[in-house]
């Protein structure tokens, strides 16, 4: 290992799947399946959806074709992949070849996939399923409620589609409260009491209903339908604004200290000089910074954690580095070489990465799909 | 291509280039190496550096070892690359192999190398060459203040090493008002003038010094002395706070609406449903999301172009998605797979990069540096 100082991403994959195994016990009796898009929100698809299908997993999400077509190769048939993002025109072919299942945004969608199912090579086509994807207020990706009309008013336009996944995605579920969830609740059950789909092509019975991601399997017992499609909380980030997170931590976010500078009162630290030196102290110097992924908004804001202890960050982020106050500590836990914590353990001698993103001015979302290449991705307790 | 719904990241080597040779001009009689860590600040390293050293750029800068390695893979030997988080423990070897130039930050990384030298394979310890990095005031990389006086004191603590280049970093370099450049420019020039090195090994002349960066090359002349190290600026990105961008655009950065959706006043738009729709409209949805490191803080603010006409972002901004208001345009100019424009072309039928990244709270660095694995990158013009 040429580079001792890179900075290390540690995945408990034992702890991903206790969480998979209680977001399976709380969505019961649904059953869960799991969102990996994003390259499992930036830990590795080819490393976590293994793992989650021998628990049991058998339907995995992703946005894209290509993330589609990665997992496939890494994913044996006998799993359902689902492409979020709908069908993109000319990829049918490889949809079929890979067994990937395209969810169809829009009537135009539906009616490419039709053809393509009437098209050379039709004697396979019941073997291929699609999805539908109702919009019911989020507004971004699915059916419009005109679209919705027209496909309840008219079945044939799904005549020859093997449809085995009715889905539609919650715009408020991190806030139970939220008036939206029910609205949403009421317009996608009203969608599955008047859709009437034509008979399955594979001999298949009615088609799974999904509507909770995450924070979705934390409301009631109504909103899980058939089938729950977990995402970030398999990586325990906090799936419910405010409330206790019954998630494990899954993640370890660990750069080295590079070096350690005693500094005093005349001096100023990092760009733009914004952090002024209120007394004599010392800075230790990590190799880490905003091309890694943490973000430069923590500059001057939010801290790390030295040997269980809190070091808040000084002067603006840099793109490889960033400085912290070290002063208060015992001069033989900061050395360079020594791991700090980013990210872990649990407190009080670390912070979750909810905590990290809301320094950050942001979600745990975005701090997870953000990680950068340089960290060292080490896999423990799969 | 299989998934013609992928956000695109187009890269124009000839405005690379251009914006190079404009750098070099303006650092005369100073010459230009290059700044090449975080993988070309995300652009592509393999396909930047090549073209950089056929300019006849011939000193590349990289972060870590890693990046050491792996450019040298890349560019044969003949062309310097230089390791400016300095010498990792147990990297010596392999730092000498690939016969990259390790710029040693402190006393003890110093010591470290004079042993390496010492040690087996001292017969071709001539021909590897160090670096020494004396901080002036940014306080996070380099020498201290009482590092730097032992070595003047004693300048047989450098015997054996063969220092190639002397270097420092400028702090508000992007301010030319700043006081901080003339302090940090003063420091240096004391230090080259004290410091005593023993003679070069390989029979050099004195090391080459470097003080400036992007920024630093549009300081007066002073401040440019042998070598300056361009980074950011090779890509487009503005060097100086609030003046006009002398550079090329390098980056166009692109995505494709995947869907249409007609919306009206009972309406909200995306997570938090934080977009209230204020009247019937057209809302485009878009694959790209911050996953692909669009930020997050886009959310409501900033916008995008569609052929050549600004589209305000709506609601937050979602892991693989965002969408934008384009009710305003005539419906043919916006389709499925219309490729919308976030970075380019010039104003006023696109934006910049640097405004993009004010419209997300940060700097272009940021941006460049976490555009994500799922845009395809496509070079021109090299």
């Amino acid at each position: 290992m040429p580079d001792s100082y890179a900075p290390v991403l540690s995945v408990d994959l034992g702890a991903m799947l206790a969480n998979y195994n209680l977001l399976c016990r709380r969505a019961l009796p649904a059953i869960c399946g799991a969102v990996v898009k994003a390259d499992a929100y930036g830990l590795g698809a080819a490393m976590i959806a293994p793992h989650l299908k021998r628990a049991g997993c058998a339907h995995f999400f992703v946005a894209t074709v290509d993330e589609g077509l990665a997992l496939r190769r890494v994913l044996l048939p006998g799993v359902k992949i689902y492409l979020l993002d709908g069908l993109p025109p000319g990829a049918e072919n490889d949809i079929a070849a890979a067994e990937l299942i395209p969810i169809l945004n829009t009537l135009a969608e539906i009616e490419r996939w039709r053809s393509f199912q009437r098209g050379p090579g039709a004697k396979a086509a019941a073997l291929r399923q699609a999805g539908l994807h109702f919009d019911t207020g989020l507004n971004r990706l699915g059916l419009d409620r005109r679209a919705t009309l027209d496909l309840i008013g008219d079945p044939h336009l799904l005549d020859g589609c093997n449809i085995g996944l009715v889905m539609s995605h919650l715009a408020c579920a991190d806030d139970p409260e939220h008036p939206m969830n029910r609205t949403q609740l009421q317009a996608f059950r009203e969608i599955a009491a008047n859709l009437r789909l034509p008979p399955r092509l594979d001999g298949g019975g009615r088609p799974l209903l999904s509507l909770a991601a995450s924070s979705g399997i934390f409301l009631p017992s109504d909103y899980h339908f058939d089938l729950a499609r977990p995402g970030v909380a398999l990586y325990g980030v906090s799936p419910v604004l405010g409330a206790e997170n019954p998630l494990a931590p899954v993640l370890r976010l660990q750069a080295k200290i590079l070096q350690l500078r005693d500094v005093d009162l005349d001096m100023t630290v990092g760009y733009g000089a914004s952090h002024q030196v209120r007394g004599p102290t010392c800075l230790a110097t990590i190799g880490v910074g905003y091309a890694d992924g943490i973000f430069r908004s923590l500059g001057n804001r939010g801290a790390v954690f030295v040997a269980g202890q809190r070091a808040p960050i000084v002067g603006r982020i840099s793109m490889d580095l960033m400085t912290i106050d070290v002063g208060h500590m015992p001069r033989q836990a900061v050395q360079p070489g020594t791991l700090v914590d980013l990210i872990g353990p649990a407190a009080p001698r670390g912070q979750s990465i909810d905590d990290l993103a809301t320094a950050s001015g942001t979600i745990g979302y975005e701090i997870l799909t953000n990680l950068g290449p340089r960290f060292q991705r080490r896999y423990s307790g799969g």
